[in-house]
């Protein structure tokens, strides 16, 4: 099955892939893995969520906003590498989250992401994580990701 | 001399490999590179530690948390190579140290992981290393590693 | 052009690459990639800046910064792998900001890191970028930058 049949039978339709803030690219390839830029959770060009996790924004909002922020990914991928089926797995995410001193459910949020990368790659296996709480994040949104995927 | 006669040298035991806190996997490799999720100073399962290095905890006392993060790293890099010997050297670690904002021991708490690994891997080299203040981390543990080792 | 004299173009000259804080290197190569350790705005063994972007130092400041940690890691990479012309690219940069709650300027602010390593390396090309708010950076600076270049 490929990647592109189970984001139609997940009814997930990729953005536009979201311009970058500054001088720098989306996505570079290197040593046959993909790296990507910092993911943020924008849409139509603008945040979708402003504030931190665990201050203005709940939880499930932070869930949200990681999963609006891998789909900006994978629309970036696809981009630079022509199709995601050319991606055999994601190797490493990071999911930032701009939080508060006392906030602690970063596992909770980054599995926005986590869960949706799975289900797209990771049939047999999976990636490995880190979830970081930040003090803020670029234009005050909530999520940021970094992503690193091996190509075929 | 192998890395277990190093440890044992050290009368250190490696815990068993903490398990992960959402849906991703302990450790991936991907190019030679072994690349770790997120590793906490976790201890039989639970937090060993909470709060912010600076504020609720002393240097020392992240310095303690860092050098059993790395002991859990240790234990995951064993569980997904087989043996630790498999492993030439360490290349990068970043230590997420959750801090306040007039925190600025980084390096002091930092040492406390790469002292570690240079007496095990390091004899002749050593790796390279960030040290970062985070607002907040998973369950208000202060310390979180990034852990990239090169296997042979 | 090589990288050298681009930058007798620019007018640049690289400082004496700094030391680590603690038991690390400052750069090692894998696999083809050259992984720098955090790279500061230190200047002469000493901070250049304390204090947080949107807090103590305004954006211009922290664009400084983040010029002048550029320096350091051209510097660190230099020493390490003998000539700057080695270098083929910059994979990835990661811009740490010490910040306050309500920043979002950080794009403005590692631009002051992207714009010279694009005049340096990337005029066919460019590098992926993260910029990422921290809580506290050590010695309370302002920048910390993990970079990663590709060596042919």
């Amino acid at each position: 099955m490929t990647i592109k049949s189970r984001l139609e039978a997940m009814h997930l339709i990729l953005p536009e892939p979201p311009q970058p803030l500054g001088s720098y690219m989306p996505a570079l390839d290197a040593g046959g893995l993909l790296f990507l830029s910092g993911m943020l959770p924008v849409k139509d060009g603008r945040p979708a969520w402003i504030g931190r996790v665990g201050a203005e924004l709940s939880v499930a909002e932070g869930r949200e906003a990681a999963k609006l922020a891998t789909l900006n990914g994978l629309a970036v991928a696809r981009a630079a590498v022509g199709s995601l089926d050319r991606i055999t797995r994601v190797v490493r995410l990071t999911v930032h989250i701009a939080s508060p001193p006392d906030f602690g459910d970063h596992a909770a949020v980054a599995d926005g992401a986590s869960l949706l990368l799975a289900s797209l790659f990771d049939p047999t296996g999976g990636h490995v994580r880190l979830a970081i709480g930040a003090s803020s994040l670029p234009a005050q949104m909530p999520i940021e990701l970094e992503m690193v995927f091996q190509l075929r």
